[in-house]
């Protein structure tokens, strides 16, 4: 049994934003050598999440951005935080900090429409997201 | 230290639905002879999800489905996507496409109520669910 | 490889509320003795929570609780459940009922503004968290 830890960094170019990073995490996957076991990919930021859906069609992030403004909108009444990004620290916690896929064959065990997209919700900013493979 | 995959498949019945894969999981559990460690239950679907919740009175099922179903209406002026299930999408990353549960001592660690649902959102369909057993 | 697996209890003292759990997350961790890997903080009740989330403003936490208690109301028209309480079950199959972090150098790998937040939705309680260390 192996653990590899490693991490990488993007920029997101507006306040609401899903970046597929599919590819690199399918990169640390291959790096790491390991055939069989699972990834979990953790972002670090109490204002973005870690999220898996369709990557075929942009329209899916598009419309699930949507979703999320209008379910929790930017300025709600009674907010306190006085950064005024309450809404991004809401959607982090519904949407999620972390996903977990599973690895077979030295190959991530994604559906065949599933990609892994980091949620942007108070950018643009740079991000880090860690990275974990454990297995044989 | 001992990593088992399996997967299996179900057929859902409507549009939304819970479906209780408890016993499913269990089996895979025993079956993978670990005694202690966990379980990932993964749904290779974007327009499904995992969750646990309760399974002793089914109005809870129907009370998370009919809450999703108010929150994330079908048609959302907006939405792009053409294959119309945009709801689907959106309802998948919220609950999330995995779920983990520690096992002792054989025995899956759910709560009194606990069970693990598979949530179809966009059925009826046939699907798929990978596990992953890990532990000594 | 090793897993330690540990539970602790709190106590909670309000209908909706945010309790800090990090330091009793990082006390488990430094008992395991592990160095690299990561906790798993299950939840295993069907009408709470973990989310990770800042911890420094306690304003989030405020926003968050008033943010769900608008999306999801106490009293929805329709709601079957019997117990009163369907507002807290789906609150928590939304937020989701555990978190995983990862451990580098005997350290939570926790971003600089995150701490681990146990959700109580159906209170005041008595709560167990379930903690599962695993790693080298």
């Amino acid at each position: 049994m192996k653990i590899v830890q490693t991490e990488f960094s993007i920029s997101t170019k507006k306040r609401n934003q899903l970046m597929d990073i599919t590819s690199q995490v399918r990169s640390a996957v291959k790096q790491s050598g390991i055939t069989n076991g699972d990834v979990i990919v953790y972002c670090p930021h109490t204002t973005a999440a870690i999220t898996i859906n369709e990557n075929a069609d942009p329209s899916v992030s598009h419309d699930l951005l949507l979703t999320l403004e209008e379910v929790i909108p930017h300025n709600r009444p009674g907010y306190k935080h006085y950064e005024g990004n309450s809404d991004a620290h809401c959607k982090s916690s519904l949407v999620g900090c972390s996903e977990q896929i599973l690895i077979k064959d030295r190959t991530l065990s994604l559906g065949t429409w599933q990609g892994i997209f980091f949620c942007e919700f108070d950018g643009p900013r740079s991000r880090k997201i860690y990275v974990q493979i454990r297995g044989e």
